[in-house]
């Protein structure tokens, strides 16, 4: 007997109406039937992103969509900002390299957030930036920046503000609108539910003036593309028909729960896995700006910090995450995002406390489980 | 109570052992599990493609996939021939355009296949034509080109020849390797048995050295971030993962199956339905090439088309296609590829009879289905 337990920052675990309308039918694309559901999964998108603007599905991982924004927003040679704390901002450095863009990259220290004031000042000194590229949640670090600062920092200047909410978005909150976020970049793998397959682009008036005027090449991820198309209720090609489907289930179950409730949720996973953490003497790596997402802890001296995930996954099929790039080894995530709840922190905390325990670490046995059962009985 | 039967040239529809493994609890893609699903399908995959070379696994429609081939294989300035014998041809022509890549682009008339020495004469014609972008099967005529000629012709050049086998590999005869086919481009909504999702693209030694010299920009699609991914076991970005769950199921299958009895029983379904619509009176639109996996049918004087298709779908369930583009109104299209068998096309042809009569259209009742039944009984 094996039973599973994801706890990763993407893929999370599928909730069953999930699974269930992966497994129908399939039905064709181009049809008054699935034009029902695009509808449904139009309004119920903007509902999770907060905007009143399209929302494009495209049919690929995010990082898709990150490119998507980056060739649809500028044009070869025009700067813009990254904001790199992290592997996933990195990425916004790299995509921009691929396409001719001169990117300004801004190292923040892993583990810290981006300052909104540094960002300011570069606009300032740069007039000809035309977009701003951050992460809400940089997964490999475990730290959520502040994008409604960031926004009222950028929305002053000529430059769009793009957000990679990939990690996040549906779990912490984000008004994309209130908030002058232009271009807001989502998957389906995190805070939506859902398989990988689906990535999500949000625009704004003032970035859909540069989308028209962009001059880098693209074609599968042209939104003026998908603006025609998604004008007629259709997509621009063939969409990943059974996700759009769970998509649809998804969707219905997050505006059923409420957003306001699901990031208390998010809230109070995030503080009790913290807790916890703290209640066996471990570190957490980013104290000053930790993601209600996915927690990132120290891999404490003389634990082997791959052998203990890997332990927790193949011995107890609980799977957390280990530490990428630089931080391979040194870390450990605990995500708390989507169709994960308190019990299933509790199953986490208890399984790291077992390895860790067999591992030769020093703690008092349950103090990880009674602080996080603390803070879910305040 | 409402039956569904699709017969459409994609998605086609799904056996319930794809639609059981897409509703599976999601595994995490970096994981010895999932590793051991990968390594499974990328020997279903080099079986069904006929070739020993890597394939390589996109998350995006075949679209992506065609993409990926062009932004690869060429840097812009340099020339291709595209053969455009319909809707999809002309996709190969416009995705050059996208990227600065000077397509020849050969106009086929359609509902007819490209004549192999024509490409001959434009290759010797043009030594800087660096690749012969093609059609296996032109869903939008129902046209099957003659790939193997093609490969012989393109091969003795300085040439790759890629053809779009989003449509009909797994259904229809391609011979990646001994046919000299240098990419072969699929998708995974057709012969495949699956939903829309996942695309895939092979690459022969010849084509793999213009990989490497390719200066066009590129990153989610870039061939040499999967190669390195493949060699690992893995994916450059994260796969759409239960429908690569759902791809083992499938590839599963058709080695059960075995390729000389799919491509078999595709060609009779073909046969029966040929068969079917000329007992009905009725012209076939390509009658020179018709595809194995696709039968487009000249819509007769005084029915009007659309209606035709529209009635059968949503009066009684079944589901083929209209004409796309400048065929619209003109022809209507029976699919007989993937999970559809002989019983399948029986009922289609049913339908196609009944609202025929229906809309006053004058034949023998019962003649299509008679001459389907006796392709099948030989």
């Amino acid at each position: 007997m094996r039973k599973n337990y994801l706890l990763t920052p993407g893929p999370t675990p599928l909730p069953p109406e999930v699974c269930e309308a992966q497994a129908r039918p399939i039905i064709h694309h181009r049809t008054p039937q699935f034009q029902s559901v695009l509808k449904e999964v139009e309004e119920g998108l903007k509902y999770v992103f907060q905007t009143a603007n399209d929302v494009f599905i495209l049919t690929s991982s995010g990082t898709g969509a990150m490119e998507a924004a980056v060739v649809n927003l500028l044009s070869p040679g025009e700067a813009a900002i990254t904001i790199q704390g992290g592997k996933f901002g990195e990425r916004w450095t790299d995509i921009c390299n691929s396409y001719g863009i001169k990117p300004e990259a801004i190292d923040v220290e892993w583990g810290k957030a981006v300052d909104p004031q540094e960002i300011q000042k570069k606009l300032k000194a740069n007039p000809k930036i035309k977009a701003v590229f951050a992460t809400l949640c940089e997964t490999s670090t475990g730290v959520t920046n502040d994008i409604e600062k960031l926004g009222q920092v950028v929305k002053d200047s000529s430059a769009v503000l793009v957000v990679d909410a990939i990690s996040g978005l549906g779990a912490i909150d984000l008004k994309t609108d209130a908030w002058s976020v232009d271009m807001c970049v989502s998957g389906s793998q995190k805070g939506l539910m859902l398989p990988p397959g689906l990535a999500f682009i949000s625009t704004s008036k003032k970035a859909w003036a540069l989308v028209l005027e962009s001059k880098s090449p693209k074609y599968y991820f042209d939104l003026k593309e998908a603006k025609k198309a998604l004008d007629k209720t259709d997509t621009a090609y063939t969409p990943a028909i059974s996700l759009v489907m769970a998509l649809n289930e998804s969707l219905k179950m997050m505006r059923q729960d409420g957003m306001e409730n699901i990031f208390s949720r998010h809230k109070k996973m995030a503080d009790a896995t913290r807790s916890a953490a703290l209640a066996l003497g471990l570190e957490l790596f980013a104290p000053t700006a930790a993601s209600d997402v996915v927690t990132s802890v120290k891999v404490p001296a003389g634990i082997d910090g791959e052998k203990l995930v890997k332990t927790m996954r193949d011995a107890y099929a609980v799977t957390i995450a280990g530490g990428q790039s630089e931080l391979k080894g040194k870390v450990f995530r605990i995500a708390h995002m989507g169709y994960i709840e308190e019990f299933d922190i509790i199953v986490g905390i208890a399984c790291l406390e077992k390895v860790l325990a067999q591992m030769g670490y020093k703690f008092n046995i349950g103090a990880g489980l009674r602080a996080a059962q603390e803070v879910f009985l305040k």
